[in-house]
């Protein structure tokens, strides 16, 4: 079976690590991983997102934080403040750097991202076939209410999102193109999931890239969700505020109607929710779409396991 | 007083640091530093010479070592050699690399190294102002007798100079120009002092910019040099396989004569060797320089600070 994840960083990794432990290695999972909070900071590439989904995959990150490596060290960091450069706020690990600057020569040498991936997460071995979303320069940036446009990162991690936000934008997203490969896990997959990662500034880029999103809608494999929503909060991170900015409450049943149901032009057919919103999966049900409440708090891996089963269950696609 | 000094890595450094000692602070040194060992190295950009300089000037060089920081680790190397991507020779050090980061922070934002060695020297103090020879991206390669062109960085450091070569040459340098103030730093010095550098790929290189040694020739100021070459061997490093390359014998004589005197179309007044090379200051004596021999080994920076004293007052300047 193939199946294709479109995915954020912690919660999106999690997940996938579930689904992993769940359909073994004779199935073949590809990921699609928002690449909008990537940037060059202290010139080398930061990709967050693919990083937390290798490291994760890998098993390398730190668990308790989600991110980033396990005996991690500041070291560079902290001899870097010394310079006074500003960026202060986002520390680069010595163990997270050496990936950036071996990321950083590769690209510098002209290979493309997804290229450049490949080679990272051949000594990660995450068991998938992580993408990025597009090889192309595409960055997440902020609108703020008082009218400026900072990098999403900035907004994230320096001012924890409490910055008033009117929006997002992705630089360069016209003409940007899918990343080799991205399109066709689509096309091909078995089943396509949406895996509880940030609909907004983490699945929400992934869909602006030209053509993945029609690339979904037109896909045969059933698309199933699991949402980052749980009684009212995010499970995770902030994605409240990101939901906020675009005008879209933080509820299981909004997400899903802002997804969309793929008979009605969304990228969604199904829907999965913990059990606290068990009446938001009665509503779906009763206008189409496919949608249960489950247990659906990842807390450790064989929960993510059981709730990648519950999706992929969903949509009558069982391991 | 204004006193120039054109300088390669730790053998310029030491001279700098006794000279700086001897002059204090009410005379105006300023040093050129050799940029042609500079290289990109996984995504940024490691300046040695300039590096040495600061970190010796500044008070936080490896003694011992002569080059890099005291203190220093290597937790990202170690780590960046998981990824194996080759010049696993060169180790960056996590404090060096600190400065690195900066540095290339600094030059994709748009800054010329001159403003960019600026701004990190700013932090390391280190009483001179420090120049790069260049603002231009010249590196120096060595022309191997098998044909093979490589970086001097690798024949130097991964190679040990053992490989035979029989050349060097500097990329870019037909176009290069000098940096902002090295012109002026020439012509308006009161003196202007060789340190015991590498007479062909450190000061050698500074020369082949454009420019450099017409101001060096034209200047009014007093060029005097001290000798790298010390009873036929080098000082320090593997000078003798530079010279050899270029067909000039390791003794100090040879590398007068290779510098040449300014009144024959050289680039010297004067030149300063060891006592055990007393007998080529006698035939340089003879051929109408200005030349002496005293104890010339820079042992510890009081013994530095005599040197330079003595190499002052070869033309008549006495701080």
């Amino acid at each position: 079976m193939k199946i294709t994840v479109l995915s954020g960083g912690v919660g999106g990794a999690r997940f996938t690590r579930g689904l992993l432990a769940l359909v073994g290695t004779e199935h073949q999972v590809t990921v699609i991983a928002n690449t909008g909070d990537d940037m060059w900071l202290h010139g080398v590439r930061v990709c967050p997102d693919l990083d937390t989904l290798m490291y994760t995959l890998g098993g390398a990150v730190h668990e308790e934080q989600g991110w980033g490596r396990r005996g991690e060290t500041r070291r560079v960091s902290d001899e870097l403040a010394g310079y006074d450069l500003g960026w202060d706020w986002f520390t680069l690990g010595d163990l997270d750097l050496a990936t950036h600057l071996a990321r950083t020569e590769l690209l510098r040498d002209g290979l493309p991202l997804s290229q450049v991936t490949a080679r990272l997460a051949a000594r990660w071995r995450p068991g998938v076939t992580l993408l990025p979303m597009t090889d192309d320069e595409v960055e997440t940036h902020v609108l703020l209410d008082d009218g400026r446009e900072i990098h999403f990162e900035e907004w994230w991690v320096r001012h924890r999102a409490t910055l008033p936000a009117r929006g997002f934008v992705q630089t360069n997203i016209a003409t940007a193109t899918p990343a080799p490969g991205v399109l066709s896990a689509l096309s091909d997959a078995d089943v396509v999931v949406v895996p509880p990662s940030n609909p907004v500034v983490s699945v929400g880029t992934i869909l602006a890239i030209p053509g993945v999103r029609d690339a979904l809608t037109s896909t045969d494999a059933p698309v199933v969700g699991v949402s980052p929503v749980v009684g009212g909060a995010p499970v995770r991170g902030m994605a409240d505020a990101c939901l906020t900015a675009i005008g879209v409450e933080t509820t299981a049943l909004a997400v899903a109607q802002h997804y969309g149901r793929r008979a009605d032009g969304g990228i969604l057919d199904a829907w999965l929710v913990d059990e606290v919103d068990a009446p938001a999966a009665a509503v779906l049900r009763g206008v189409g779409w496919a949608s249960r409440a489950v247990p659906a708090l990842m807390t450790d891996v064989p929960t993510a396991a059981r709730i990648a089963a519950d999706a992929l269950s969903l949509v009558d696609r069982r391991p």
